[in-house]
């Protein structure tokens, strides 16, 4: 077993792969849990709600990362702390890399404070590996037209390469816990290197 | 002008004490906000519904903790400092102090990442001065008998003993910022040593 983070803009293919990997375990007879930030509980999928909303008393920079982190200790406590007891798989859609990125890369915020609340929130807890689906943001772009936008998902073109940019720098200052992927291939061809990437651990 | 926090169980008088000056101030023809925490904002009293429920998916306490953080980021922001900036009083139920009190005292979390959390909130804004409104919990209780009880309110007694012993010794720790009043006297008296120790003042 082990605790997954997949980690990229949207429109990257986080879902398929998440999708397509948790299919393969399943069929394995592993035991796999599918979970997501912000979100993951009730509670958190409440908060979700006024974080992504782009009407009404939108939260100010240092409320809204507080919120995520929030949102993150609920979501560590109540799911991934007890699947990593029951020795389950956790496919993770976002996690603390995010924050990172979207914060201090897109709003340029000082990341030492992140990085604090980023360890007080998970008190610690870090997935075996981050998996990045790294794309340029205007392909992302094209592929997320069809849908109602977020509020980081309205953000203008500099901000999102600012994020491309933060997870590429915090996959290479620890390779070792980092697997980026170039997003531009088949779905199928990421998730072969995502099982030959996987079958080479020893978790 | 001054930003004043009024502190103490609930059931100690904060409220009462809150209106009798602000009609003072009004009279002198003083600006005056209203506020208070858990809350101040559109998106703090949302927040404040979620943490005050006692049924669902109650947060954990670091979420807990952190969710309080994110109500006073933005309460700060919106509230107090536009207040603070067009030098009117500020007459706030609860603050930073309540978080210390009823996390670190009641729940005997470690203070020092409350006290981080506070500073990163508020962004380093602190009140003028606390008034600490110091009542006997069997006496708090007694009085909001008649009310639908939140979650703090259904802790046991120990729980409120904590949090007013950690109001004290915070008082006692910067006596300079801080007005402790037994608030078994009489509301007349409570404000009339209030009006007192504000008129000695050079804010």
């Amino acid at each position: 077993m082990a605790f997954l983070v997949f980690e990229g803009i949207d429109g990257a293919g986080k879902s398929t792969l998440i999708s397509s990997l948790q299919q393969r375990l399943l069929e394995q007879k592993q035991e796999v849990v599918i979970t997501r930030e912000p979100g993951g509980t009730p509670l958190g999928e409440a908060l979700r709600q006024l974080l992504l909303k782009t009407d009404g008393d939108i939260p100010v920079p240092r409320a809204e990362l507080l919120l995520y982190e929030a949102i993150r200790a609920q979501h560590v406590e109540r799911v991934i702390k007890p699947a990593l007891q029951k020795k389950q798989w956790i496919l993770c859609d976002r996690y603390t890399s995010s924050t990172l990125a979207f914060q201090a890369g897109g709003r340029e915020l000082d990341s030492q404070p992140i990085q604090w609340l980023n360890f007080f929130a998970t008190d610690g807890v870090e997935p075996n590996l981050f998996i990045l689906l790294d794309l340029p943001p205007t392909e992302g772009q094209n592929r997320m037209q069809a849908r109602e936008k977020d509020r980081f998902e309205i953000e203008e073109l500099s901000f999102h390469e600012r994020v491309r940019n933060y997870y590429l720098k915090l996959a290479s200052e620890k390779p070792n816990q980092w697997l980026v992927l170039n997003a531009l291939q088949s779905p199928q061809s990421l998730f072969e290197q995502l099982l030959h990437h996987l079958e080479k651990q020893s978790w």
